[in-house]
């Protein structure tokens, strides 16, 4: 599988996700403003891959000042971490990223430039291999779940195109392929950014997983007629007691699962876990724009002025929910005290 | 509420659907074959629609002939009323309007081409008057049901844009409004063809409705959050034993409707009813065009050559439905044995 984000010859490589799946353009970024920008336009995207890319992004502003004299160098990388660091407000793995490189920054004794700036190309490094290690073991834990023939439905994009690694719900489906197991999957195209269409197919089909599209509101249908076995999404944020925000239509698909007897499982890292919340009521639903709906490519498709609702996340409670799977193995329920009981509290 | 079809001064008139939300432009039709290329084109759609559309575009034809000597007048209306039975190839309403008018042309047993027209004329203002009549009797049924204040979810376009009356799930809102029922509306919007977000918010909202648009993945979080109190749809096809055949999603709303306990009702008049069939499981399911789903407005958006599943209907078992609503009334379970007494067998 490609990586997602490089860094060769003191640049930055990543694919314009919103370019894809009709054109694959891996763009090369050696001025941090660029990558920025980048970020901001959801080039890339995903929260652990945000932060790996602004990572890199503070080795290429540090690439940028290595001609001035040490102090300047530096105060010039500290301001370009400020700025990367001002892209988009919430993903935390953002701030997370760029505080360790700040770090590194504040905590080099020495004077010479290309000794920081290879420090910091090191942290970079760590930031993905560590993202990249994750998805794996995530990856590992969830194929343990899944059986030769399985057919797995899955909504919005939580692959190698959301994070460093291969993602998280379909990290599962990738090692179950290394395992030589045979997979199906159900991609439902997800309305109104089409992650799922755009993405998920795309990926999946690329790395020679059997890939079928279809609409949300298929999603029943086709979990009476074609012999699905098992759901698994991504998940944004998942409470201390186990619901589970992830992508609206989320919550739908928990409960036609439940009436079909279909096993339902969350693929989400452990940094997805937000234990300061005890239950999904609590969690904000984000709602998004009117026009995501209302208008496709430029194109206004339904009535002016017309009412919507945009919730962009719903939460699949976790009575629904068959397993959360971590890269430190599947949470089962009950998940208050399974996941009190990881995190050694 | 408009006519959505009309005739006056020989010229039959309806809305072009194809243009709607956006532009509405109502076309006049003075040329039969004209009417056939729209109802090839679907500028009209829904089957009591077209079946009135060509029972006027008959009409339509005759003026056309009317210089002629009587006997050349009355072969061409009936080669006329021929192509206009071509056009489409399913829906029943078609042949059936058509019948009636070739029974006109047929039983005339007079020589003058006006009295022949008016005859022919008078049978089409019949058939449309028959529809309204149906819809609104179907609606009255229907809006017993609906109490004030009542939160209704609907999917695709049962309205007065699929018939030449007020339509079929949207007469029970359109009568209950009429009662000085406040009702609230949430539209899916219905993908693939969009039917929810171009037309039934179009409709609703012109008359007065207020109406709300989620896309189909919504559905689920809207009954768990909004106070949903019914789903309410239309049907294609109702077989003996209740089961309904509808626009794709309606299988998964019936099923998170009784996951709420919502009632969920299907509005079909009794045309609409195929007692040949015993159950849904012998409703033949139309796969249509993967590029319903993969291109959108001429452009694509999944991938090359991705496998699609693309079913345009499914169906919602009887045992998920509250009631089916017809113009002679609400039947409920057990259907086998209600369906049966309705029609007197």
């Amino acid at each position: 599988m490609d990586r997602l984000i490089t860094f060769k010859d003191e640049k930055l490589f990543f694919i314009d996700q919103t370019k894809l799946p009709m054109e694959y353009v891996v763009d090369a970024y050696d001025d941090y403003r660029a990558v920025c920008t980048a970020i901001r336009q959801l080039k890339v995207r995903g929260a652990p891959a945000i932060g790996v890319a602004a990572g890199y992004g503070a080795v290429v502003a540090a690439y940028q000042f290595s001609a001035k004299p040490f102090a300047e160098c530096r105060r010039s990388i500290l301001a370009a971490i400020d700025e990367l660091a001002a892209t988009r407000p919430t993903a935390v793995n953002l701030f997370f990223a760029l505080d360790r490189q700040r770090a590194v920054v504040n905590g080099y004794t020495g004077t010479e430039n290309g000794v920081l700036i290879d420090a910091m190309r090191a942290e970079a490094d760590r930031i993905a291999d560590e993202d990249m290690t994750l998805g794996r073991k995530l990856g590992i834990a969830g194929a343990a779940l899944i059986a030769d023939g399985d057919v797995i439905m899955t909504i919005c994009n939580a692959g190698s195109l959301a994070t460093a690694g291969i993602g998280s719900a379909l990290a599962c489906i990738y090692m179950a392929k290394e395992q030589g197991k045979r997979v199906k999957v159900y991609s439902l195209e997800t309305r109104p950014l089409l992650q799922g269409a755009r993405l998920t197919t795309y990926e999946l089909s690329k790395n020679g997983i059997d890939v079928t599209l279809i609409t949300d509101g298929m999603a029943g249908i086709v979990m009476k007629t074609k012999g699905v076995t098992k759901v698994i999404t991504g998940a944004d944020r998942v409470a201390g007691n186990g619901d589970s925000a992830n992508k609206v239509g989320t919550y739908g698909l928990s409960v036609l699962a439940k009436h079909h007897r279909i096993p339902f499982y969350i693929a989400a890292p452990r940094s997805t876990f937000d234990l300061s919340i005890t239950s999904g009521d609590a969690i904000p639903i984000e709602e998004r724009d009117a026009k995501e709906i209302t208008h496709w490519g430029g194109r206004q498709i339904a009535p002016d002025g017309i009412a919507v609702y945009n919730p962009a996340f719903d939460v699949a409670p976790a009575e629904h929910i068959t397993g959360i799977i971590t890269e430190d193995g599947v949470l089962r329920p009950p998940y208050h005290e399974n996941i009190r009981a990881l995190w050694g509290s």
